[in-house]
């Protein structure tokens, strides 16, 4: 991880859909790069079940460490969606009915169909600051720096522009991948001393197959691009000694 | 989640390419399936850089709060592969040449092509028992509690048929799904009232689209399948009533 990083966050995923292997997270790549781009590094994800007292208890620990907390799931309308009541919990707030976000839906619903099972999920954290839903209507809130998002990746999705301007960030953090036909073996002296040489630049090494074909993908990472750039020419100097070939990925 | 379960998991990703949101995390869902398969329950997924503090000080909480720790990643041959040298960290034991693992690797490659890059790959904490890989050579290794696999999912999944009869399991956690044409709201109270009837079989309530249409998956999960046959028919009930359509999902 880069040193000059300032700010970082994690990423809580609530759902016994992950944990059963159900269900496959795409939310934490989606939020990742997102973040990424705003100059926020994920430091650590976590996935929970839907428990109360391991989900208040897990947010006392990430809100403390973090710059900022993203919990996904668990703020629909069934009996297993706790989110929004554990938040208030550990924030010792009242969990009550948010009166913009009852307004919000009360409008997107058809006269009577604004049900109870619906009328739950305007029950947040006392002075929760919405965060809007142009996909189903139902909003996401805040308290803090702890946003809460729902788990159906396209409705998060379709949340995080709006989410934008909340996220006070660093410079993004760029990345620039450099993909050979080779094996890590073959590279793994070389990569290293680049490595130590330039400590600043998180280097990651990862083996792919594609087509049939061995390869590796060489990651930079940085702030700063000029950083990114003397690490490149290194590599692409050892890689033109080794006669080590690169290919599209 | 079930009160009856006595075999419980940690799952521990160990990489910034997972952090970084470049590469999706698979591992999670296949070790899931295939752990509740032998009765031992996933309770929590943590996602760490590869940062030899944070493996060890997050590999010293999971390995006395879980049965078993899972951790994938960080064990080839490259810089940013520390996994076996913080294992023995955390285990405070020797980090040095696994004599079976050199053995192995010695007669897998091609006379000279056992280079330095890759006599890193046997280098494990003491006593490591050795976790035999059938795809690519290299092995992973356990230590008491903790298994390390590779994090390529083609990898890891052909390692895990011989790392069966090492994991001690209760009941398999048996799980059914009833799909349905609804939304959460239209079937949320009643699902409410079923739940806290049968405390005992967990039950999950997931949104879909497919197709072009909405509708909700019903997971019941169980050790015990009278349990979750007892629900389904309570479940049914309800649908019947309401006049939803059950679809394939």
């Amino acid at each position: 991880m880069s040193k000059k990083t300032k700010f970082n966050a994690a990423i809580l995923i609530i759902g016994n859909e992950i944990l059963s292997g159900r269900t496959q997270d795409t939310n934490t790549s989606t939020l990742a790069i997102w973040l990424n781009s705003l100059g926020v590094m994920v430091n650590e994800v976590r996935v929970i079940p839907d428990v109360e007292e391991i989900i208040v208890d897990t947010l006392n620990v990430l809100r403390k460490t973090n710059n900022y907390v993203f919990t996904t799931g668990g703020i629909g309308p069934t009996h297993d969606d706790i989110t929004a009541k554990s938040v208030s919990k550990a924030f010792n707030l009242n969990y009550e009915i948010h009166k913009e976000a009852f307004k919000i839906l009360e409008s997107y619903y058809k006269p009577g169909e604004f049900n109870e099972g619906r009328q739950k999920m305007v029950w947040m954290p006392a002075n929760a600051k919405l965060i809007l839903n142009p996909t189903s209507g139902a909003p996401g809130f805040s308290v803090d720096n702890v946003f809460c998002l729902p788990g159906v990746p396209s409705i998060l999705k379709s949340m995080l522009g709006g989410l934008k301007n909340n996220i006070v960030g660093g410079e993004p953090i760029l990345s620039h991948t450099i993909s050979l036909r080779t094996v890590e073996s073959e590279i793994a002296n070389s990569l290293s001393k680049v490595q130590s040489q330039n400590k600043d630049v998180e280097i990651g090494s990862y083996p792919f197959f594609h087509a049939g074909k061995l390869g590796v993908s060489i990651v930079l990472r940085s702030e700063i691009k000029s950083k990114i750039d003397i690490c490149n020419l290194e590599i692409l100097k050892f890689i033109k000694e080794k006669k080590i070939e690169i290919v599209d990925r």
